[in-house]
């Protein structure tokens, strides 16, 4: 297995919905059969139906209510930006859980859930650097 | 907000057992603070302690059943990766909750969860182009 992920989807109530918040944020993509796909670097973020993506995985419906267990994080590249996507989630109708602040890490974020409840971190980490085109890359931890 | 996501966070019950797991599925990454980076593309695949990670997103904490709403998908390229890479899920302790076969878009995919319950389906999709790289272009599907 190579490493590294092709696709992440999110199951929505109302794609059309989903779609709209994703929209205002400034998210450009495709829909077709009812699934939107977005470019995300070298993967597609998609947005599909929550009761029929349960089923194509083969998985009983399932309940939407609480954390799915899963955290998705964008960073960008100062404390401003924070700020301003974090404000953009809130007036596209997201909610904030937790406002921008600095992080035991050295750098500063704020989180919010999109329409569906699934979370987003809004992240500025010096410690790890982003790529001109947005790709990022873990450091070495290594003491050495 | 630009269109990429930089970090994906799985949160898990126990980070060493996870570590193992994707371990066997020929992933490495690097341990800190009892945090697992793995390398993906242009971004990260983050294991971290579930309850920690709620907190983080500032939400009370959770229960850990069922279906969390976000399915991962890993893009391969033939129909033979995928059988290959669903028994070796299958050998790591995984649970196959679709077998391989054939999907409605021409394809050939299955479906496991890890030992935390996140969805990962394994598909060969000739319609979805992969780069050396393995970085993914969604298709235009514009009719014309």
């Amino acid at each position: 297995m190579e490493q590294r992920i092709s696709l992440v989807t999110l199951g929505v109530g109302n794609v059309a919905r989903a779609k709209a918040f994703y929209e205002k944020l400034g998210w450009r993509g495709q829909e077709v059969e009812n699934t939107v796909f977005f470019q995300a670097g070298g993967l597609a973020l998609v947005l599909w139906n929550h009761d029929e993506l349960a089923a194509d995985c083969g998985l009983e419906n399932t309940s939407r209510e609480g954390f799915g267990g899963i955290a998705l994080a964008h960073n960008v590249r100062s404390p401003r930006e924070v700020d301003e996507t974090i404000a953009a989630a809130q007036a596209a109708g997201g909610t904030i859980t937790r406002p921008p602040d600095k992080t035991f890490y050295g750098g500063y974020a704020g989180y919010f859930l999109d329409l569906d409840g699934h979370a987003w971190e809004i992240a500025h980490n010096p410690g790890f650097a982003l790529a001109e085109d947005g790709s990022l890359t873990v450091p070495s931890f290594d003491p050495e």
